[in-house]
Formats: structure tokens, C-alpha cells, sequence
């Protein structure tokens, strides 16, 4: 079709249609979108194979579930509710049901833990790995479409499976290239949060909703728990009391707590002491006469044990009360990895790099479908976090997708030569390719093969192809040698390029990229 | 948040909630979605590791695009036009812009070669995988999300582009496990339709669009065309004539050409002699007197040789008159690749699998951005086809998906001492979990090992615990002599249990795991 076509609706049959002028559409992903080019995506799919191989090893199973889920199977669990449709991408198939984009990997496993329940292992453990979308304001490294990888075991009610959680975060994180010291796992217990919430006569076991009021406040109060990391305790402090209001002058309004609230909230969000069982032994006496608040300090203790018993150190991970985590649904240990290391902001202060994967139990996820309460526990890596991270720590190779070996194409009349050349290479597990762009000198050909960072350039023009010889040039040696030597003409010596028989092509080829050490 | 909160509004703060009957979500994927469990995902992942390395190897460079593209770039090129919003899922973002999921992986790589075109090396070979998503009517075997594999040159004019696609296609069948002999990659041109089209007067080289009914016309011809397969010859010419009535007595409206002008077209349609030669001979004399239909047939000669020079007979490209390929962009060469063996359809007769790839030359796409043409060239793979296909020949094991070591719980208190076990098998790299459901006895954990497809259960109770020994359970071999031992008695001697000392519980592992050709 051409472009006239589809820029105006249809004549009608007969008539002959009338010649606008056309609307270019702009080239350009939305906004919040991007592209991923070769060294990123190589670099991401490297990642999440070591990941996704710790994974494998616990003895998660992959699971794909597709991109879109009827709106009512994704509950409303994102916290950025002011948004349309909460924060998904949604719309309405043409039988008039809701659909949207999956925003996590946790809710769509739900479902299919729901649908598939009388068919699938008992307990289900499975990992999966894709993308997620958020309907967000976008900005400065903030997307709305990014990557999860994900385990989670379904169907477990024991807190070995969140402990086994904790440990295959830290062996995952390993695997993926953050060195142990960089990186932190914190673990801590909503059910201990609910007793300190107990404490201050927030919640009430008898009733654990309570009314819209507590409800409300109970709310406002983890929020500022969780911005700990952000403000410090003076500020959480101020957003648990009257209200904080920060350098541009917005005001946020606190859970107006009493002093003596207040005070029992900071001391159990510094709660923690030197080893799981000194922390706990704090957490004890600040969650004292609540029956749940006990409940998840033995299991935090619990827990604490088994990681102990497995060899992981407080170097590893560590009980901290003022973990929090965003999500609504979860409903006992919670935990956060975070990389220790600093970088600097954008004002160029140093900084923590923060959060890179999150997770906990949600014992009533399935539930939502099926009325039954299925104990479910997990944790999701931020892939696209962790690859800016190790990006900045230099540990992603720019140069990681090397070139292909690029035959020049100097006379159009022996293509099929020069192909049956890379046939040749290529049939060696070679990576190797015939330079197609239109009609260009040799400069310019070797100037794409730069571009390629292709390794090595194959030259065999009509003196070459007489004497039965091609030259093969070594790009990456003549880079080496272009910022060495200062003078064009040594350089024009061109002292990288060897001339060897046509017939040994693919022995020659293989011998330059070996001492540069890549394989072929 | 509970489940309460999510089914109805807030309530006015201050005011008690009324409690409300819950209306549970169905626990079902949207129509036309569906989920892959382990095995299809690791089989899936296999095929596109073996085809993306082929891609690599002929240096296609990857390349990521996110799922949503803006409507306008997506441009209107699915045929099913007569679907809402032209065959895609798509919805108006916060700030009034419309945007899709993609449809395909080349209208993605259009956007990206405009956007980047001062950045790209020219010509930008990449290749990209990932679902796509089609606004159709879902139905069996007929789904709204699939997987693509594509690679695509863009930025080279020369038919050695168009070449390589081909020999690549094939290539990445043999290294996905179709082996030679059931495949075809089928070359045409549609250059050489063209000039079919002008001979018999319905495209006029000085205003090739022509007027509408022209169009139509043109377009029922390559529908009609594209039939062959379906309709066979006698189908065709009654398509390409008044119309054809399906045995369900449903009518199809032909495009009202002569006879003198059905015969050219079949003529065309069946002009495939032995060798690409004399099929390019024969096309020369159904062309004669168009420019195009010259231009397409030269280029389909110089196709044929170069594959001839590379070794690609017949047996696995060849260059086939009635292939048009439904996509309306493509504007110079086409090619499909299919699989040549049998299944029953599901009516049980025997039918040829068919069309598992598809591409061809496009060198308007980027032009719609930038206004510049920019020849390009690319293919397909459907993976999921593909992956259908090789089920159905019985090459996809579906034990692919090896469950781990189940070290079994028996005894909740010494939880630790048997994640230690876990620990020690897993660090020596064999894939373990510990049985982590709710209380459950022996026969139950072993079913759970079972259903896992687990080599081995390890057991260690009180007795055993006290000995310093632990029991390896193959459930392999138990699984095979439960097969061959009639008598329940026999089974229940347990020969394929062994008691080794806890020390040597990695070693021994590994041995048993050996005896059945798996790694450890």
C-alpha cells in the first residue's frame, strides 16, 4: 500500500481519489517507552540467565503468562491510585470486558495458581521473567514498561520457604555480578508491624480492618516508615506527627500521632541490634501484648535461624525492622535487596543506589479467585535496576557485542564469491557477513566495519582475486595502532593488514581473532 | 489491602463500612491468551537460542523495542482491516495520543531505523524475538498473542540481502531441529506480479497506483493468488474470475477478469520448472513488455545464483511464481518458508503443515517517517508455529523439564538440617528444594517428587538422623520397575533405594544422577 492510501480514508469505487499531502508520523517510541540495542540487550540477556540458572537451581520452574489479563483477575494493588485506571494500561475488548497490561508478575502467577490449582504440583514454585507495565508519569529514568524476574512458592505456609527466598536472592545477585559487601538483604515481618500498629491502638485484633479513620492512618503511618531511607528519622518522625513540608515548601499531611506513639514507632524502626536474635529479642519487648506482633517476631527468629544455619552472615542479610514494602497484599515476612555502594545523584551528591528487588508473603492473593487462603511467598528482581547499576560500576562491557568479520564488497560483479567466502567462515561458526550497503568505496566500507566493531575486515579486490590471495585487515589492531601513532602516514602503512591464500581464509581468520582473544 | 476494600468504594471517612458480598474474580487468561508451563517454555527458549545464534552468526545484531508503539507509527498493513482499530489492541494514553501493542517486529524496526538513522551503522542489520498481539477473533489453535523471530537488513538495495534472508531461513530450520527435506523456502518477486498485472492491464507503469477499482481488483488478484494452496488451481481461476461458492453455500466475490487475462495469471501462477533457470526463462515470457516484471525477473536469476554458489539446491530454497505473501508492503522480493511433511487436520486428513516463515523486500516502511526510501529486507519465523510443528513430529521431549533433588520434610523440627542438605547439593550445582508443602506424610512428598519429575527423593528420619546416614530414593528407576513389577509386594521392597552416610550425600547424588545420563 502507499503512504496516500493510508494517510486518507478510502474513495469511493469509481471516483478518483484527490492527492493530499501527507502527515508524516514522527519516529519516535511514547513517552516512558525505549529502545535496547544490541550491547544492552546482550548484556540483560546474560544477566537474567545467571539469575534465572540460581532460580532453576532452588527448583523454580518458568511459567509465561501472557502481557494482558482481565482487569478484575489484577486486583488494585498498585499504591499510585490518582491515576487513570490506577496506574494500568487498559481498555475494553471488543465483548466489552476490561483487559490491561500485567503491572507485576505476582498477580497474573495468582490466577494461574487459581485456575490451574487442581492440576499443578503442591506446592507450585515457579519463576518468570518479562516485562511490566505502569501507567506512570514518566521522566528522568523512569519507565512504564521495565523488566521482572521473579520466584515465588505457592502453596508453602512454612518460613522456610521465605528464608529459602532471602538466601537465593543473595545467590542470585551474586550470580549476577554484585560483589558480596555491595548488597543487602533485609528482611522484617508485616505481622510485627501490626503488633507495633497493636501497641499504639491503631488496630485492633478483634476487628483488624477497623473503620476508615485507622484505616487511613495505619496507611500514612507505613508510608512514613517507608521513606525512612529518604528522610532520615527526623523526617519520618515529622510525617508520623503534624506533617512534613519539604525544600519547595508542599506540605504532607502526618498521621497525627501522640508523642508517645510516636516514640514507640521510631524505636521499632531502630529496632535492630547486632545479629537476628538480638534484634528480635528488641522487637519482643516493643511488640509485647500483641498476639500477631509475637507471631512474627518467632517467625523472623525462625527464620533468622535457618539463614544462620545455612551460612548467610549479617554480610549477607539481615533483620531490619524499617523494611516496609509499598505493595498492599502482603501479610507476613517482607524483604528488600538493595546494593550498598554508593553513586552519585544527579546534583552529584553521593548516594546509596538503593533498592533492587523486593518481595514477601501475600497469603491472600489466590485467595481473591477461589475464597480459599493459599500461603504464597516471593520476590521480584528489578532487572533494568540492577544492569544500571552494575552499569555504573563498570562491570557491563560497552564492547561485550562484537562484530561480525565483514567481507568487503568492492566489485559488485563477484558477490556471489564474496558470499561463498562467508559461507565459508560462517559454516566455521565464524560470525561473518558480506557488506550490502549501496554502492561504496573502500573507506567507507571499512568505516562501517568499524562501526560494527567488527574484528576484521576481508579485502579482495580484482589484483587480490588474480594472484588466488585476500588480505584480511585486523581492525582491532589498527584501532590499537590509529591512537598510538600520531603521523597518517605510518598509519597509512597500514602494518595490521596480512595477505594470505584464499584458500586458508577461514584457518588465517580464526588465527587473528585468537590473538585477540575471541573465539571462531 | 483485603479483598473487601478492593470490590467497593471507599467509604466517606468517620463512617463505618457496610459489609458487602464479594463477586470473585474467574480465574481465567482473556480470550485468546494462554500460558506455557515449564516444559513449553524451556522447549521454546532452546528454539530461539538455536535460531537467534544463526541470526547472530550471519551478524544481525539484536535489538528491543518496547511493546507499545504510537498508533500512526504502526501504520494500517494487517490485511484483517475490518476488526476495531484495523486488527490491534490499542487506547488513547493520558495525554490524548493513540497507542498499540505491536502487531509485528517490522513496523517497530521502521520507527527505530528513522528515529536512529544518524546513529545506526547503514546498513543496520538486527534481528529481534517477542510476543506480538493481534485484535482477532480468537479460536482453537488461534491465539492473540504469539512469539516472532525476525531479522531484517535495512538500508541495503542489493538482492544480495534478499539472498542471504533466504539462505539464513534456512539455515535456522536445520539448527532449530527441522531437518532437510521438510522445509522449503519458496522466492518470488513481487516486481514480477507486477508485471503480470501489467500485461493484463490492471497496473499502468506511468500511474502505478491507478484508481480504485484497479486497486481492488489488484488486490483480489493477490488474494486469489494466495489461495493456490487452499483452493487449488480450479479455486483460483473461478476466484480470479465471477467468484467461487464454499461448500457451506457462503460466496466470494471474484475479481471479474477475462479469460485470456486468467489464463496469464495461472500461467504465472504455475510457471515453477526445474531449476531457478528455467523458471526465470519462463517467467521473461509472461512478463514480456513490462519494465517491472523484467527488473523482478532479473533479480530473481541473480537470487538463484547466489544461492546456487552457497550450495542451496532445491531441496531447500527454490523460487515458486505463487507465492505473494499477504502483507501489503513489501515492494521487491518475497519468501516464505514451510514445512513440506504431513499431519492430519482435524477432520484427520492428511494436509501439508505449511507456512512457518515469512518475509520479503519493503522499501517504503521508513520512508513513511522520514520521507527518504530506504530499501530493506527482512523474515519471520513464527516461532509457535514452528514449535507446533516439531511437537507434532514427536522432536520436542516433553521430560525436558528435569524437576530437582527433593530432599523430603519429614520431620518440621530439623527444618535447618535439611536445608543445610539442600544447601550443600546446590552450591555443588545440583538442582534441589526441600519438600516446603504443609504437613504431609512420606507418600504425600514423594507424590509431590513424582509430580516434579524429581530424579531423587532424599530421606532422612529419626532412624536415620541417629546413624548419620540419609536414604536416596531414585524415583527414575522406581518409576520404570513400577512399570514392569506387576505386584504391589515387589514394589514395596523399594529396590531403587539406597542408604549412603550424610557425608557423601553430594557424591552419591551425583553417581545416581550419572546412572540416568543426568548432570550434577
Amino acid at each position: 500500500m502507499s503512504e496516500e492510501q493510508q494517510a486518507q480514508p478510502q474513495p469511493a469505487p469509481g471516483k478518483k481519489k484527490k492527492k493530499v499531502k501527507v502527515r508524516r508520523p514522527k519516529a519516535e517510541a511514547p513517552r516512558g517507552f525505549r529502545d535496547s540495542f544490541a550491547a544492552e540487550v546482550l548484556a540483560r540477556r546474560e544477566m537474567l540467565g545467571k539469575i534465572t540458572e540460581v532460580y532453576h537451581r532452588y527448583g523454580f520452574d518458568p511459567l509465561e503468562t501472557s502481557a494482558i489479563e482481565y482487569v478484575e483477575s489484577l486486583g488494585k494493588f498498585l499504591p499510585d491510585v490518582d491515576r487513570p485506571m490506577g496506574g494500568i494500561f487498559g481498555w475494553q475488548d471488543d465483548d466489552e470486558q476490561w483487559v490491561a497490561l500485567r503491572y507485576d508478575l505476582t498477580a497474573p502467577l495468582a490466577r494461574v495458581a487459581a485456575q490451574y490449582r487442581n492440576d499443578l504440583p503442591n506446592p507450585y514454585r515457579r519463576y518468570a521473567v518479562g516485562p511490566v507495565w505502569r501507567n506512570e508519569k514518566p521522566g528522568p529514568g523512569r519507565f512504564r514498561e521495565f523488566y521482572q524476574c521473579d520466584a515465588d512458592t505457592v502453596g508453602s505456609p512454612s518460613v522456610a520457604a521465605d528464608a529459602e527466598i532471602c538466601a537465593m536472592l543473595s545467590d542470585a545477585l551474586e550470580a549476577a555480578g554484585v560483589a558480596r559487601g555491595d548488597y543487602l538483604v533485609r528482611v522484617n515481618n508485616r505481622k510485627v508491624l501490626n503488633g507495633v500498629l497493636e501497641r499504639i491502638k491503631l488496630l485492633d485484633p478483634a476487628d483488624p480492618e477497623g473503620d476508615a479513620v485507622q484505616l487511613e492512618t495505619r496507611m500514612t503511618v507505613l508510608r512514613a516508615i517507608d521513606k525512612l531511607d529518604k528522610f532520615g528519622t527526623e523526617g519520618v518522625r515529622l510525617l508520623l506527627g503534624a506533617g512534613r513540608k519539604d525544600e519547595s515548601g508542599d506540605f504532607t499531611k502526618g498521621a497525627g500521632l501522640s508523642d508517645e506513639q510516636i516514640a514507640i514507632v521510631i524505636g521499632f524502626m531502630e529496632a535492630e541490634r547486632a545479629g537476628a536474635a538480638a534484634t528480635c529479642a528488641e522487637l519482643k519487648g516493643l511488640t509485647q501484648g500483641s498476639m500477631v506482633g509475637a507471631e512474627g517476631v518467632a517467625e523472623l527468629e525462625q527464620i533468622g535461624e535457618m539463614l544462620e544455619a545455612q551460612g548467610y552472615g549479617a554480610d549477607r542479610i539481615k533483620i531490619d525492622p524499617s523494611v516496609v514494602r509499598g505493595l498492599g497484599y502482603y501479610t507476613g515476612p517482607v524483604y528488600e535487596a538493595e546494593l550498598t555502594f554508593e553513586i552519585l545523584d544527579e546534583k552529584g551528591r553521593p548516594r546509596q543506589f538503593g533498592s533492587v528487588s523486593g518481595g514477601g508473603r501475600y497469603d491472600d492473593l489466590v485467595k481473591r479467585f477461589t475464597g480459599q487462603a493459599v500461603p504464597a511467598t516471593g520476590a521480584s528482581i528489578g532487572v533494568d535496576r540492577l544492569l544500571a547499576a552494575l552499569k555504573m560500576r563498570g562491570q557491563i562491557r560497552e564492547d561485550a557485542a562484537q562484530g561480525p568479520v565483514v567481507i568487503l564488497a568492492l566489485d559488485r560483479e563477484q558477490m556471489p564469491r564474496y558470499q561463498r567466502y562467508c559461507a565459508e567462515l560462517r559454516n566455521a561458526g565464524i560470525r561473518a557477513e558480506v557488506y550490502l550497503g549501496g554502492a561504496g568505496n573502500m573507506a567507507k566500507q571499512v568505516k562501517y566495519a568499524d562501526k560494527r566493531q567488527s574484528p576484521i575486515a576481508v579485502i579482495e579486490g580484482e589484483l587480490e582475486r588474480e594472484q588466488g590471495i585476500v588480505q584480511l585487515k585486523d581492525l582491532i589492531l589498527g584501532a590499537k595502532l590509529a591512537q598510538e601513532i600520531e603521523s597518517n602516514e605510518e598509519w597509512k602503512a597500514q602494518p595490521a593488514q596480512i595477505s594470505v591464500k584464499a584458500e586458508d581464509l577461514v584457518a588465517e581468520t580464526r588465527k587473528m581473532l585468537a590473538r585477540h582473544g575471541l573465539q571462531g
